[in-house]
């Protein structure tokens, strides 16, 4: 069961996070708030995503699952305003989901979870290294590597005390160094991945508007990026594995 | 002949407005104004435009028949500025309209009316639901169903007093219910139909812009909707034949 | 070697006035500043720049020959913010320029200059009639002619004291007269001649934002546009063969 009302701002947030990633997830509803795990088709990202209860302008739930269809919730959001208060409800036993805002209301009906894949475990790696660093200026720097590559390393170099990022194509090649004057906080541990921008251009969209994002790096290891949404009482993990990097 | 100057602006939301359904129209001048009735390809919807001779900052005309390319008056009015004060000249005899703005001199040549269809005789269809609505909140309501369906019903709930909009996709549904506090009038006669939202959403461009719409309903009958362009000096009818609802 | 900085908009808007006609050029540094002059791969088109070192916040070179792909010169402008500053430098025998901005530091491969073909001599052809006008204005006019064909006539009326342009369509006619009150100067020598409306309005894009262009005409002669750049410290001549005027 569920009934919560929440502004078409924050679901809006909510639900690109995780459309950078995927177009269907499970979302657990439970007392404390709305909760979603998922990896990407390719086993390459995950998105971990939670809503505290506090984030809703109501919220009463006891715990379910819902497979929902990423597209066409979005959809149904692109016919709300700006900050219209949305009511989510579920009824026990129910598949299907209202959505009301305004005068309109839908009915959404529920992907059947058996045919989503499973929630993933919570990732235990250690990530040493550590850049905080503001959404603006690291969806810059995906864009300005995705130029001249498809791909980019992403490093720390503790003797220079920077942050760097790195990208080399056929012909071309960018390096971006950043120090404290342009970083909010950094962990100066030895530190360098290659990613692919693929991946990292649709992650960037959704960061550029996050205030802080902090980056945890390792060698050949994967990133993570957490970062708030919903005035910090919304929490979005992304993590990346790395790619080999070839000679 | 017809020797008319009109505002840009009056001259465009004319062209959209018949641009909606059809890309050709044979277009009637006479001393009262400029008017055309025209049905679209598909025998399905009907648009019937008239504009007044006040409408015009000069008007002269005798009693002729254009035959007009919609896409190409579509074209030129994309070099017109905002205001222009826009010249119509046919002479006597001619088969070229010449458009003039600014500096700029068009002359375009008719189409030959034969070989676009006959006008449709007026409909006489009885209506007898009315509603009187924005055209934003109609606009937006079409948008709205679009999302999950390609027909939509549209109806009156004589004993609830409201005017709904219902649609039914494969797997989803979107109710709207506007009463009184919506709506700017309202004749409570039990009516619906239903009707292909390719062609609603077409209408319901032109219609957006309108300070109100009338709609008029029957049960499984044409809706027909009428409005106001050039402050009340130019009239719209749109009429859409309905679709039959199957189970 | 070169070791200039420059505005990032001016930068912009000599790249774009080249990418209008080519997607690869030398590009020649000397003591003087940087200047480049190519013909489209059809050769019907030339492009002449000239960016005086006064445009430039500083400037170092000598003599040297660049082979740059517009393209790629294009994609890293896109990264940089208006009126970031911009560093260029090319080493001694290097083949790489490096283009620094914000925090970022490209390095692109340049094309081998063996592959771009020679650069043509200035022209020679007397062009008497000539006009001055704005840049808008120009533009517009370029438009309003692609409404109805894909070739326009750019003349001078001597007696009329008049310059006009005319587009003549398989069924539609335009026509457009500038007089005195419209032009900033008109030298009236009898003038007209027949060009693709393809290549001026990649040409009129660029020079859209050109104060004043100066038009040189001749009778089926080509025609030559020459108009300021970066606060009239950089320079931009376009020349375009004429079309023969087939009955």
């Amino acid at each position: 069961m569920l009934d919560a009302t929440i502004d078409a701002d924050v679901f809006r947030e909510s639900v690109d996070a995780i459309a950078a990633l995927v177009t269907e997830c499970r979302l657990h509803a439970t007392e404390q708030g709305l909760r979603t795990r998922t990896v990407d088709t390719a086993n390459v990202a995950m998105i971990s995503l939670e809503l505290d209860k506090d984030v809703f302008e109501s919220y009463q739930a006891t715990s379910s699952e819902m497979g929902i269809d990423i597209v066409k919730i979005k959809n149904v959001l692109s016919m709300m305003g700006k900050g219209d208060p949305v009511h989510l409800a579920l009824a026990e036993e129910s598949r299907k989901l209202e959505v009301s805002f305004q005068s309109y209301q839908y009915s959404i009906t529920l992907l059947d979870t058996n045919t989503i894949r499973k929630d993933p475990n919570a990732p235990t790696i250690e990530l040493p290294g550590k850049v905080v660093i503001s959404g603006a200026a690291l969806s810059a720097a995906i864009k300005a590597a995705s130029v001249v590559s498809d791909k980019i390393a992403l490093g720390i170099d503790p003797e220079k005390g920077i942050f760097y990022m790195e990208a080399e194509g056929d012909t071309d090649h960018i390096r971006l160094e950043l120090g404290d004057d342009k970083l909010i906080s950094l962990v100066p541990v030895q530190a360098r991945s290659l990613f692919s921008l693929d991946y990292l251009k649709d992650m960037g969209k959704t960061m550029s508007k996050a205030e802080k994002v902090e980056i945890s790096l390792g060698i050949d290891h994967p990133v993570e990026f957490t970062f708030d949404i919903a005035d910090g009482k919304g929490h979005v993990m992304y993590l990346l594995a790395p790619r080999i990097e070839a000679d």
